[in-house]
């Protein structure tokens, strides 16, 4: 008998928490919670505590704290605030697997603890490895902490290099579905509406994410991530396009074999490898039908019309802070763009004009690259319509 | 420093050793040849011998042997006649690698006698493992020898299935080019030559091959071989079209991911991987550009078109000797095809008619096995017409 996986789940409430829980639900004989946290829906984090029935929920804001706390008074279940509260979740003694799919920097100091704490740690919250991807690599060397992706491309590319040897590796390309607007002619993306952007024509997530894929910077994050995820030189990472979403990634050999991952796009298929990795657990969906789809098209990555992955790649080459640089400068590009502030194609423009401001440090700390961080926000926020 | 792998080549005078015999030559810091051992090619061995200095050269044909001997009098190299010459080449004691390229069942018992030898054994003869899979499956088990597939789809598979765990494989699929005569209208095929059915739209292959290509046996033919080289059960093995023979095979998991290998179409790729295995050492051509090739296309498999197929799942279901006689029957037909004295679509209703013929017995020895092949040959010579 296989034992059951304790599992924290770091961003419950979000697409990729729910996702998880939907594949934890589907397995109950395998995977039990142990943990929650969120960052402010409390009514949802109380609904999915009283079903679960973890024993730590973690909330950050302070009132939505609270108020699952009222909720779940003597539930047995204990509630914690705040960063530290989620933290708690990240290192729980009891975790297993440590599910780490919070959005944004916010997920940067629990991830980096549950590293330094040696837990199973799959990723699906992109900028801890994109700001810090050298400090919480070094830290997981030195801890025997796992890192398993939960990206679609990663879990492809972890999947791919399972029993191959790493100096067998000659290239890594991941694929990009080229996002809400990839047939769009070059000058009408100016005038693409936030309701456009956040309609991706394959994967349900969330906006941030969905502006990332339709600026093609979430291209950008992943080829930063796969650097630290699988230690290969900025060099070794291409992208190509695949519009079928079928193909995640491909893995070139120094004799000249490819080893290509297929699944349907379907979030809970990498979730679930995350979590029962190393075995494979029978899900019920089949796998993509080739002889029923017919094609697999591929088309070469237009650099110039989506300059976001450029961007990434530069901020790859100055190292240090700058990707943390890029990172809240794209956060901020986004939110202004939802918000009506910018058009999507002020996007990269705003990113760059930060990127190139960035004084860069070696960011060999959490402090630094969080201060680099803020520092990106404030020049921003000052310097906003320049 | 990697040491030197010590070769032996059964069937060096053939289009796969000729092939292994330029993966050698381009790597000689990594291969030598120690053994050498074709049919009845004197002039090709000999000038393979006078190249490579092989410590032994095996010959079948008494009558080429002697022309053989003659000529490298003097050499240093010594030369054997008849099988029981190639078999000692198969269980040459210094040999590292056993290449097994032979042409049809003659091959069968010298890699019978190198699986017991506890071989390294790189497999390109399709015949042993069709006739005698389970004989060699369990001598294999015994004995600690590997078996190393040649073939580009069972190399793609083997290369698929490293680092996985075997409970995790739901599926394998191979993939079929179509042979010469995917397009050609149904009605058509009865008038098809010899001349065209021995121009393959991709592969560089022997006459034998090459017309089983045509006529997609070899696609039945693999399926057999992949059940004993991976040992899987027959309704886990299935066949997809594609035409641009770049994805080799695809294998799904129970989780519904698939793992899919892309190479050129160039057999020297994985010749190499069966002599480099468990590393892989670089070669000068590039990996498939799929953003230049455009698309990758896949169509359903016609078993109603393509009776050889369901011929050899047949002799699959039927096991013992029925694949011997399948087998047998082939090389039958197609000889005849070749010698123009029955049209192409005769092929398959000749070896239908051996197999419904055959009284299938267990096969649990190679005599009862090659006394299969005897006697379907002689029922399809005594029976020819009818």
């Amino acid at each position: 008998m296989a034992s059951t996986k304790r599992i924290a789940l770091l961003g419950s409430t979000g697409s990729i928490g729910r996702q998880t829980l939907d594949v934890i639900d589907s397995l109950p004989d395998r995977f039990r919670v142990i943990a929650l946290a969120c960052h402010r829906s409390a009514d949802d984090i109380v609904a999915q505590a009283r079903q679960h029935r973890p024993e730590l929920v973690a909330v950050v804001d302070p009132e939505a704290a609270r108020k699952v706390g009222e909720a779940l008074q003597g539930s047995g279940i204990e509630v914690a605030a705040g960063l530290a509260g989620v933290t708690r979740c990240a290192v729980h003694p009891e975790a297993d697997v440590v599910v780490a799919a919070a959005a944004g920097v916010a997920g940067l100091r629990p991830v980096w603890e549950a590293a330094r704490a040696g837990k199973r740690l799959a990723l699906a919250n992109k900028e801890p490895l994109v700001v810090a991807g050298h400090l919480i690599r070094a830290e997981a060397a030195r801890s025997g902490a796992v890192l398993l992706p939960i990206d679609s491309e990663h879990s492809a590319i972890f999947q791919s290099l399972l029993g191959q040897h790493r100096e067998s590796v000659a290239r890594v390309i991941l694929t990009a579905s080229g996002g809400a607007f990839r047939d769009l002619p070059q000058d009408e993306l100016a005038r693409v509406t936030p309701e456009q952007a956040l309609a991706h024509p394959t994967w349900k997530m969330g906006p941030k994410v969905t502006v990332d894929s339709a600026t093609l910077m979430n291209k950008g994050l992943e080829l930063i991530e796969a650097r630290w995820l699988f230690d290969l030189a900025p060099e070794m990472l291409g992208v190509v396009l695949h519009r079928e979403s079928i193909v995640h990634s491909l893995v070139e050999f120094v004799d000249g074999a490819v080893m290509a991952h297929l699944a349907q796009p379907d979030m809970r298929l990498p979730i679930q490898f995350a979590l029962s990795y190393p075995a494979r657990l029978a899900r019920p969906e089949p796998p993509p039908d080739l002889a029923h789809l017919g094609a697999l098209r591929f088309e070469p990555f237009d650099g110039e019309r989506w300059p976001c992955v450029e961007l990434a790649r530069r901020a790859m080459a100055m190292g240090g802070t700058a990707p943390s640089a890029l990172s809240a400068a794209d956060e901020v590009a986004v939110a202004w763009f939802l918000d009506g502030r910018i058009p999507f194609t002020a996007i990269p423009h705003t990113i760059e004009r930060a990127l190139t401001a960035h004084d860069v440090k070696p960011g060999d700390s959490l402090e630094a690259l969080l201060e680099a961080d803020a520092q990106v926000r404030r020049f921003l926020e000052r310097t906003q319509g320049r």
